[in-house]
């Protein structure tokens, strides 16, 4: 028997393309295949309020009869599919009252039959599950060829301090009460992507793998879904290795279950757990007063994550172009460089940069941010906007008697900027990726409307610190691609700058980037307090402002675009804090 | 006896503000004072992720033993408060396992006791109560000079089939059961305005009221965080009548409670209930096919409700200045009217206008501007922008070597308004009020960074339709206010046109609005689907058009700063749906 487990990038909401997928790839295939596919494959996730839409749940029910359908009027000889939907309980006015996280299973011959619900609904971060599901109160088991299979979704693995119930442990504890004799346990999931979270998984299954003595399947989601990424890197634990799908790649993972032998169960001490100091804690070194450095691996994981990504987004708006507008800064350089690679891998389109320099630019920024193009060979617009700020001077002069300057000044020339390059943005077609990081959404360095403007934030979730490793590693990586170094060295070296006024750096505003970075990372865990890192450096007026800056930007944050989430704690849908507060 | 009900507008987390209105109003005081302080009170209400934060946590912790020590210390004579805060239970990181949603009483002479946990934790629309809190699983009950009252919190109040018990319900099963002699029922809430909803709670106060022949308190929160508008309108019903606080207003409603007399209770048939389907049913009339009108009440009380939040949101961010963008149509006439009567009732400072008049601007939008700013005082700055579109028209031919036309042409003068804009902002320290509509940000019918910036939107949970009829409404209400008429005439009868184009009218591009917002209204609500809309009238393709327009233009709400929520179903965090989608 086979088993095939899928990672396709589907859309939310695209029932036709789920139906499609599961009859298609029904044919041509032999009988003794089982089709697996992930969490809610049949609707998508997150579907938030999609799912409680009327036009939806209508739609929703009719594809499922389809599937239903489809599956009776199957030759019995056809293949099983396991997929993960929604089972609605309406009411008088087709409304919904109750509403689950379900496993199907299609079987020819036969039709399709709901199999499971999804017990432990995650409610935290970006997860609102209990929002919109009601848990499921049993455990899931299903008969394929005459083989018994455990099945569960997601969260379902998991347990924490937090969840009243502990579906794995019940579920044991079931096969042994009723002496079950299992052939392996299914795992479907929508799990987002986080750097280092497939070794969690794997010790996790590895965990329940040895508990029960049978192989542990895992297939899971892939694509970006606004600022949720899901990596895929399905799975299969045979008892002692793993047979693994590639991290964001659409991909189907055949594994022939009968070379995979039951093992006995070992009395297994369960280690990983889900709490939420475990999840969101900080990935920061106390002894070096430093963030955690990225290592090689995930960088390379990292560059993959936001490559997909940018191509995800980009097939699922039918856009084939994307706009960036540099600055000779590092932000800039490597979210161009990313939409390079993006486009040398996935081939959307067309990629271009737009330099608008001003008053303040410095002639190396031009140079640098031309070079780069040339060694890309990326076409390289260079638009200054010296002339235009000039005469919104003299208009201010004029309209409103109050020269313009200072911040004011500072901030015109951002969203001048802006302007331009949303201009060419329609003019093209083409989509705008968000140039801003971390730490600069952190403490609000960046113009509203301005610098801060795009569709989509490539490095939202990355610190300055980061960007410059992942700079210097991209150089080395990408040596044979672009036959030199990706992101000229000029660029990485030299000190940020806004450049919005005369000499301006980065650090005259902001504290060096290695400990502002490290002051953040504590921060938005929530679980490090300004006095706590007070105790760890010297450096108090520093920290205080951090937290003043933190505190003060939300509102900028509030009208941001969605961030690629990459990390534990991420900005968007995951932290949730007011605008007006004290 | 007497109870005081306080509505005070508190910033979220301004643990010192309530400490120092808990003691400063023991001092001066009779003895048979109670207090009444909505839930919350002490922490602030939504908090949303502050509530893990372990600063947070740490500080209020230590407010909550200062105000235990206060009453510990006070003369026995003092009087006693009984308000809504959090109880922690912390783990060994000090990091929160466990939140409860409570109300506490400080007796003098004795301290502060934790009375009550809350049961339902709303968790639909803006609501994310079970993300944060766990549930309370007992009815609670003081004694206050010998008198027995019962304590529920806000939401505790309702009933609904979503939820899995009914607390009202058991407290009278308790009260019966054991024979308690009741002297009445204390609500302690933080419940949002939308309109119309003082009536559900009366009615709801009512039959709890009747059911235990005891009186009602209801004490309620007031002001504006973020997109959440507090109305206060506390009130006590005493069996017949109800004696209420103001709406939006800050005020302390003493009542004697002496005076009320217990009467026998009624077998009640409670009515009134909290399902998904009543709180969220669009208003429409099926039979005109319209949106159900506002009467003059509710509009007196919108108005209110925008003034109120408009002063709120100033006082909180301490600015006192506002600038709003006029084009000579109805939105921004409206906004500028709102900001003036704001200024006239709380006088936070200054309210200026600006009119940014372009190629296509008619010279008729001038004057009606004009006009308005002179008729109500206020400063009128006229800043052409022809010029400056011009010179933009230029460099993109020049560096670009690609004509502006068409949509790109049209975007960009609206995105060189916004900068215009932000930049007056930037000099003066001034809040700029969005200016778009219910009608325009469903169907994305605004330039994203341009006419569609500002700090807080205060019209975007009105259609255009309802804000033809406030504006006639304001006109004849304001008549002794402002000498004539508020806004001028002209702007109410000229046809909607964004000006960005030779002769450019809203409804070449959209349906009219009558039935443009009656489509929306449907939609919104998630409860009327296109094709029920189409067997309501004959407009397929416009229907069809509508929805189209409503699914694409997600990405720009996404960006869009925090609307006023003033109705059941608003754009904001209650309204979670994702941009990449089917």
């Amino acid at each position: 028997m086979n088993f095939i487990l899928h990672q396709e990038d589907l859309t939310i909401g695209d029932l036709e393309k789920s139906y499609e997928l599961i009859t298609e790839s029904s044919f041509h295939k032999s009988s003794s295949e089982t089709h697996l596919w992930p969490e809610l494959f049949l609707g998508g996730y997150p579907l938030q309020d999609l799912v409680l839409d009327k036009s939806f749940i209508q739609k929703y029910i009719k594809t499922l009869e389809q599937i239903n359908d489809f599956f009776k009027t199957s030759k019995k000889s056809g293949s099983i599919h396991l997929f993960g939907g929604l089972k609605y309980e309406l009411n008088n006015s087709d409304l919904p009252e109750k509403i689950y996280n379900s496993a199907y299973i299609g079987v020819p011959g036969k039709g399709v039959r709901e199999v499971y619900r999804k017990r432990l609904l995650p409610n935290y971060d970006i997860f609102d599950e209990q929002k919109y599901f009601s848990p499921g109160n049993k455990n899931g088991f299903i008969e394929i060829e005459n083989k018994t299979f455990a099945i569960i979704i997601c969260e379902d693995m998991w347990h924490s301090t937090t969840h009243q119930i502990d579906p794995v442990n019940e579920l044991i504890e079931e096969i042994n009460e009723k002496n079950i004799k299992l052939s392996g346990v299914i795992n479907i999931s929508a799990s987002p992507y986080s750097v280092g979270k497939l070794e969690s998984r794997k010790l996790r299954a590895k965990e329940i793998s040895h508990a029960t003595g049978t192989p542990f399947f895992y297939v899971n989601a892939i694509g970006l879904h606004d600022e949720i990424l899901f990596d895929g890197q399905s799975f299969c634990f045979d008892g002692n290795e793993y047979l693994l799908a590639s991290a964001f790649t659409e991909q189907s993972l055949k594994i022939n279950t009968s070379k995979i032998q039951n093992f006995s169960s070992k009395a297994t001490e369960f280690k990983t757990k889900n709490t939420w100091e475990d999840l969101f804690s900080p990935r920061i070194n106390i002894e070096t007063k430093t963030l955690t450095p990225l290592s090689s691996n995930e960088m390379e994981e990292l560059v993959s994550a936001k490559i997909y990504a940018i191509f995800s987004y980009l097939k699922k708006v039918g856009m084939n172009k994307v706009t960036i507008a540099l600055s000779g800064g590092i932000d800039s350089a490597m979210v161009l460089a990313l939409a390079h690679l993006a486009n040398l891998k996935y081939r959307f389109g067309e990629v271009e940069a737009i330099y608008m320099p001003g008053q303040f630019s410095a002639p190396e920024s031009y140079d640098l941010s031309k070079t780069m193009c040339e060694n890309l060979g990326i076409k390289f617009f260079n638009f200054p906007i010296k002339f235009i700020h000039k005469n919104l001077r003299h208009s201010f002069d004029e309209n409103i008697r109050q020269p313009l300057e200072g911040l004011a000044d500072e901030n015109i020339q951002s969203r001048l900027r802006g302007t331009i390059l949303y201009a060419r943005s329609n003019q093209e077609n083409s989509l705008v990726l968000n140039t801003s990081n971390k730490s600069e959404i952190s403490v609000g360095y960046s113009t509203l409307y301005g610098d801060s403007v795009g569709a989509i934030s490539v490095l939202g979730d990355l610190y300055k610190s980061e960007i410059f490793s992942i700079a210097k590693f991209l150089n080395k990586k990408c040596h044979k691609i672009t036959d030199g170094e990706i992101i000229p060295s000029g660029i990485i070296t030299r000190p940020p700058s806004a450049e919005l006024r005369e000499n301006q750096k980065d650090e005259d505003s902001l504290p060096p980037y290695e400990r502002l970075d490290f002051y953040l990372e504590g921060l938005l865990s929530h679980q490090i307090t300004a006095e706590e890192l007070e105790r760890l450096l010297p450096f108090k007026e520093e920290i205080t402002k951090t937290v003043h800056l933190l505190k003060r930007s939300e509102y900028k944050r509030f009208q941001f675009c969605p961030v690629i989430k990459l990390k534990n704690k991420s900005f968007g849908f995951g932290r949730r804090v007011p605008i007006l507060k004290k």
